[in-house]
């Protein structure tokens, strides 16, 4: 089962960057600026900042996430965003046997193929103890393990990063699994940052291009038609 | 007069970080592990990461810093530290009448290359203020402002970065502005993340190696000595 | 005198995009790729890259510029791309005494800001060379040098990285000196990389979105007016 | 089989490592600079460097690497350093029917155990083309693949990002599999840069210092021993 926390925050994230915004363009000091931005103010210059791409004033609030119930195709896609932190849990470290797994939609919902990938779920999980019985030491034995396979993953990113990761992954053309985790920590996130992820999601959403092209699921199409007269 | 605020930070950046730790090596989920790690085991897994290196787990906690009171010698130092994320106060967009500067101490102790040195300051600012009112832009007249022209920047650098930032801006090798407010960022973090940056410093402190060859400043090869017997 | 060198590239830089976007979606190897591309599929593929913007394959190939007769208002912008690699002439290690610097043409073609100017310059120069005939060490004497003050700056960046610093500096907005330099940055990349670069600038000229809000300078209003029927 | 090729680099890699170090200190321009370095100046200029770890001037030097036969546990760590650029063979787009695999030596020469795994591969095989004839897209039916699944990537690193990476990966404490690849790539690099990559390799060959703490290898202590009287 797929779950995504926010463990940890910059405690007030829009004012922070309201704070860096108000820092580049007034002749007061850090301290003072803070005291005065009211609640108002501080939506009003992130929203400003959001606007005009001002993206390092975005870059001082930071959001970490716990995941679980991800697979290992997920998170090798997720590690190739290089601006965010990650810790993993370890297959060479931490024991497999009897690994859980994740099943794609599309298998869980045709029966001939669940049937066949449960059973060679099975199969993995009993060849893995086999080898290990064997003396094979377990950061080995884990070449048989699947893609399917549960794992854990700490991930920290600053906002600005974020709302990248989200035109790329909330994308309809995005890998449904990393899709899901995408939709699940912008749900989290704009709790704590309601005006700062307002307008966040697919490129689509957010900046009003689709950078797919051809392939492109026409979702941008509809909604310009929508706004036609 | 230099101002170092830590403004933000991770709430406990050091249980963060033994999160991550245990995420890595444990069968356990994120939730479950922050519920049951002890203050005492926080410290122990945070001494462990620091110890060995493993820099992935502390990337997780994030600072916060207002700086006031220093030069564009020193920020555009600063700058090149790219693991991190700052907002500048503009002198395209904040004008610079009047402006406050940093006078380097080698100068302010010297009483003939103070006058001179003030001279000029003021010299400066006329010139400032004289082409503006000849229509030149704030953009172009800023052209003229000194080096030692006060700037303020907000620095957000997560705790590795921090670390490696420490050894080589501690050193005593390194710029002395820039040297003063690195050990102002460090005791200001030492009192909300102590484990985590209780070696913290120059490289020669904390990694017990000086890099600087022939330009060490033999502090190094003093500890090393005090060791012998 | 601005200079802009492309000093050093990576040799084929368009082929080893087109490489890398095979890769990942034909099942042949590496080399195999390299032998079986002519140069027009090479175009093709860089082209598509571009116009998908997948912006990972433009990363391998890699620019080396040498720039000279810049300020340090130029380079205290520029090192604020982190997705680079900068070495800058040192003010700590290398005397300034009768420095050159750079002349906004908004001041050298205002006869009056112009001869305030340069007297100006006369006389840092002369508080320079006093400081340290007074004992002032470089380093410190450096702090009445002016934001005008010549330097000269080695950069790497990769394609992709120079693409967005293109989308930001080529841009009518942006600082007139290192507007300067980024339009000759990529003159000196169209000369080697024409396809990979063939729409590269201003972000209204490369993606069809201003970011400038209500500062735009209304460039992207002008060329949508010229589409229209 | 693994196969790792160098693909692309830096014409002449440490000629523009020394070029920028010169910048750095000397008073001349880029262009002279390369123009009156000697082959032994350049050397003696990267050595120098290396030594005294002034890292931004090994950042010029660029390598890309085509590397095939390796498995996806090799590159999900890989990945993990993020001062690369990479592309990858995609399971999404490329079908995997009859898809080769990487067999550790602990399990290749354990014939028990050799047997097993072979058979569960071929199995594996069998579940992904029936799951694709069920109609499971293949984005989906590659959750079944194994770890031990055949993969291609394309690698860029800079020279600085390359000596940490041999630090981390050449270590004996690395898994076998990443510091086979890493000790390849590390024989590639010293063919085209052999003054820079000179000490190239684990930590404690290249900085004198182990990091495993209790887990290390041992390794660095026998090389102390080995230099005492």
């Amino acid at each position: 089962m797929l779950s995504v926390t926010l463990l940890e925050h910059t405690p007030e994230p829009e004012r922070v960057v309201a704070m860096a915004a108000r820092l580049c363009y007034a002749s007061v000091g850090a301290k003072e600026l803070s005291e005065r931005l009211s609640d108002e103010k501080v939506k009003e210059m992130v929203r400003k900042m959001v606007a005009i791409g001002h993206g390092s004033t975005l870059e001082h609030a930071s959001f970490t996430f716990g995941v679980e119930g991800v697979s290992r195709v997920l998170t090798h896609q997720l590690v190739r965003h290089r601006i965010a932190s990650y810790d993993q849990q370890s297959q060479r470290y931490v024991a497999s046997h009897g690994f859980q797994y994740i099943t794609p939609p599309k298998i869980a919902g045709n029966p001939a193929a669940k049937a066949r990938f449960d059973a060679l779920m099975e199969e993995i999980r009993s060849a893995y103890d086999e080898l290990v019985e064997l003396g094979v030491p377990k950061e080995d034995a884990r070449y048989v393990l699947a893609n399917a396979a549960e794992t854990k993953i700490l991930i920290t990113m600053n906002a600005r990063s974020l709302l990248h990761f989200f035109n790329l992954r909330c994308c309809l053309r995005a890998q449904w699994e990393i899709r899901q985790m995408a939709n699940r920590m912008l749900a989290e996130v704009k709790k704590v940052a309601p005006t700062l992820f307002h307008n966040a999601g697919a490129s689509c959403v957010n900046t009003g291009l689709c950078p797919e092209g051809d392939m492109t699921c026409g979702h941008l199409e509809d909604m310009l038609k929508l706004r036609e007269p």
